[in-house]
């Protein structure tokens, strides 16, 4: 389907249930899509960090955004990151991501390399030249390790390079920078500008992926949020987000704290045995199997999993918020 | 003056007028105190970094608190920043602000060592004992190096050894947890805990120090704001604030808007000939000298003087908001 | 060919030549290859850093290990990068490059995630027990933005998990621990400890990466080096080499100083335009281009190529090196 | 006494001996530096990072340079710390413990502010052109957070304003840009200079805080070092020192590689319940208690002392050094 521009709501970025092999449990994945759509969020993202998208291998990315394209069915929008290192490997996920089906790409700054801010500028312009589908920029410093200057987000966007941001930066001043820039652009930019063509900005996306303060990020003015908590409950995030759009911002603050504590459940994983990559998956996937979801709550190798006192802990959460 | 629990309400962390040779412009501090005092403010804080305390000695710490409490005159409380490397340094800070008439001392962790966050609550546990006034911590990673984790500053404020919490981190989801933990401690912290002393936790201060977020740090429930650029514009946050407790949420963000524009001010300086410290705080000197409040915009060595033309477009800044 | 154990001497990381339009130059590669055997280095690297493997697709990958291993008819022993974020996506790498033909594989920590040390030994025991030729580690924390812990090293070392470490994480103290540990194991670990196997550990080869520091990781008891400069300067570091297997550290230290002289071209592409990838990169195959080896110097995008000014900087370098 | 140019050999940084209450034990301060004076260590440093200097108040500071400098009696060169965030405050260190009698002092860059390499110029200039004795700075990232380039120290070893370096940043790639650029100064910063004057520079004092990496350093041109481990054992450092000055290049290396074994100390305290400066400084004042240098080996407050399981491991490091 055709990219909307912009974006608005909740988007979750999509678990990616795997069989205890490791392969892509399809009747899962399914299941999950369905679980999504059932609980009206307005898009799915495939791919990006909670998808395991940095431990699934070419043929099972491929097979992820195929899948979900098939059981989506058209009826919302999907967006597929297009992970790897530097340009002419993004442009090869590009290619395989949007073969599969994808209605957007997701695309981070080059990693693992001593990178620059204007390398970074060409990478996007590379990629948005070849891509046949609209590209938003992915904000995540704590994997790529560089922030994308708000400026640049901009600039990019003026230009036309970049359809939206999805932003898991955790830095809500440059965040707000780019949802207010897109707004008045270029009056952002300077205090006494010259001219600008504010009209064609209102289309592009900025999305949050900071999930205890989608509240915050909506009243700022943000088109919608990319929560992975999403996963675990899509009725609490499609509730704030209706919330909001009433304009009960006391009800969406409420909404917003439960799901803050729900939250809770990345730490249960003990952080002296393994990461927060582990904890943070391995939780939603044992809410997810808990809950009915999925078959299997296995993560991808080399995680750690989750041990039968702490899914227990999840299970805790699950109850109090009313999910079991 | 006794200290208020909690303290709501715009408290600008003060700049500190300097002569041309370096030493504290004692008329220049009275003139802002004044300035701050009649735009409306609820408190003041001194000696943080927006007042360049790592650039005073610890006579022109001490002169700074005198002068400041003399010329508020009890109207309002007055913070003091105690900062230094360690423990037994810092309380030797605590000793000389609370001499010199602080109603409440602001503490970092310790910082320059390789600490631990075992060592930080040993830290704030003996400040808070040897300290005559309540003691709030100051969360500062970019000058620290370390960031206070939102559990251990909860446990340090329900032990009462922390009256408060200036948030400087940026990090607006440990905010969160720690501003909905104080109103609903101890649940805040598992989802099914036993037992708990709610009552004490209300008293307890959350200041936000980030500039371009007070309308969303208040609606998440904080008590004020600590923003650097109420030197310039302390009409603006005050307002702001009536409005949050107004309950207008529309206008409260206009208003932060307008705010966000006028701290583009900060990155004037040029970043390759200054550092972050030089360029924020001497944008603050210049527009407080541009609007009259202060007799020189001088800051203290080593940092760099911002160029005539940088002062020039501060002055633009100033004029697109109505400043000048 | 059988990888030796342990590897000794010079192993340049193999620039990757390519065409203007992007692709694997393989006269140039087959050019660079003899350059190298002619200049006397004991194995080559590819597929690393200074291979631009972040910039390579899987397709270039393949054919610059099939290139290289053909070029260089098992006179020498090929190790190739086997790069990618996690487990599942190295494992791809090691059956492709293997399937190529190298004699051992190269892999680093998982990146991109948040990983955790129990996470990184659990990763190479997998890619271990999955490849079908020695695996060596590959300790380069700023790219994967995590430092392998050398207890850790010594630890799969023991295991028989890893048959060497290609240190290019600069901390010269942990070098020396792995250095001084795999020769006395297991009595590095602890003052007092029980048995032990010293003797297999005598196989495992530990490669340093610091091209400045070459004569004292060997005095150290380093088996080798893999310094990017070889490429341009392979008979000095060879000379190096030998020089310190002659017991002549003087001499050894002299040629060193100059071959660090040289290095100094890695700093001649401009910061404000360029990460540090571009400029270390874009410098080596300048020199190769100006030397004659290579047919065109072009980097992969989304580098930014050095002006004909930095160009002639090089040139300078190589002029007062004696290498034009 | 006349600071040395250069100063050259083993220069301890001087633990700082505590009673149990916390203050100054300077019965056991003469002690140690009887031990070390006897050990025939070139000089003292006190005020450092191993001397506790972030933990002492300014009184405590005065005290032990008074202490000290009483005790060695002209002996040696003692060098200070002047330890603080910028320039104001470090005028004041300066002026103290010159006044107190030390012969150097040692300044590191401006911390806790975000600073700018032309502000740490400026910076090392202000404290040169104030301070009655001459400046050696000092280079230690893991405490203010930057690090000082090697062509600012050439270019401020060139003007006259540093005496010297101290450098603890585990960077030896840099390290040796130092040292082998104030021999040939100014050859190092191109390939092709005009005139220069390299002869005031071999004045210049180059010293290793690296305590694994002091026979490498000593090989690659530097003057001495100044491991905080030979305050347990400063007859070993004065031995590898005498050793390399004798040309005996693989005792040296024996020493080293005894000396760090013993160093394996600094990881007995365990990293789950304190920071890497209780760890270390706990390690050597146990060392020191044990040896019946010092009468308690308390560490200054908030830092987290060894269990006594950990003083007993500690214990065998000594016994397995020979030094029990």
């Amino acid at each position: 389907m055709t990219f909307p521009a912009p974006l608005t709501g909740v988007v979750p970025p999509v678990c990616t249930p795997l069989t205890p092999g490791g392969e892509v449990d399809v009747d899962s994945l399914h299941a999950l899509v369905d679980h999504l759509v059932g609980g009206g969020v307005h898009g799915l993202f495939v791919l990006g960090s909670t998808s395991e998208t940095a431990y699934l291998t070419d043929r099972q990315r491929e097979r992820v955004v195929t899948e979900t394209v098939r059981q989506v069915g058209g009826r919302l929008p999907v967006l597929a990151g297009a992970i790897d290192l530097t340009t002419p490997r993004v442009l090869e996920q590009v290619a395989r991501v949007t073969a599969a089906g994808a209605d957007a790409v997701v695309v981070t700054a080059p990693f693992y390399t001593r990178t620059h801010p204007s390398e970074i500028a060409r990478h996007f312009r590379l990629v948005a030249a070849a891509s046949p589908v609209p590209v938003l920029a992915y904000d995540i410093p704590s994997a790529v390790h560089s922030k994308l200057p708000s400026e640049l987000v901009l600039e990019l966007a003026a230009e036309g390079v970049l359809a939206g941001l999805k932003d898991s930066s955790g830095d809500q001043a440059g965040f707000r920078r780019v949802v207010t820039g897109v707004r008045s652009f270029p009056h952002a930019l300077d205090p006494a500008p010259a001219g600008g063509t504010p009209v064609a900005l209102t289309r592009f996306t900025v999305l949050t992926g900071s999930e205890a303060l989608v509240d915050t990020a909506l009243a700022m003015g943000a088109d919608g949020a990319v929560p992975g908590l999403a996963n675990v409950d899509p009725h609490g995030y499609v509730r704030l987000y209706r919330l909001h759009r009433a304009g009960d911002a006391d009800l969406a603050r409420a909404e917003q704290e439960r799901l803050c504590a729900l939250l809770g459940m990345v730490d249960v994983g003990d952080g002296a045995r393994m990461g927060g990559s582990s904890a943070a998956l391995g939780a939603f996937k044992a809410a997810l199997h808990l809950r009915g979801v999925i078959a299997c709550p296995a993560t991808a190798e080399p995680q750690v999993p989750l041990s039968a006192d702490e899914v227990a802990r999840i299970g805790k959460y699950l109850a109090a918020a009313g999910l079991l």
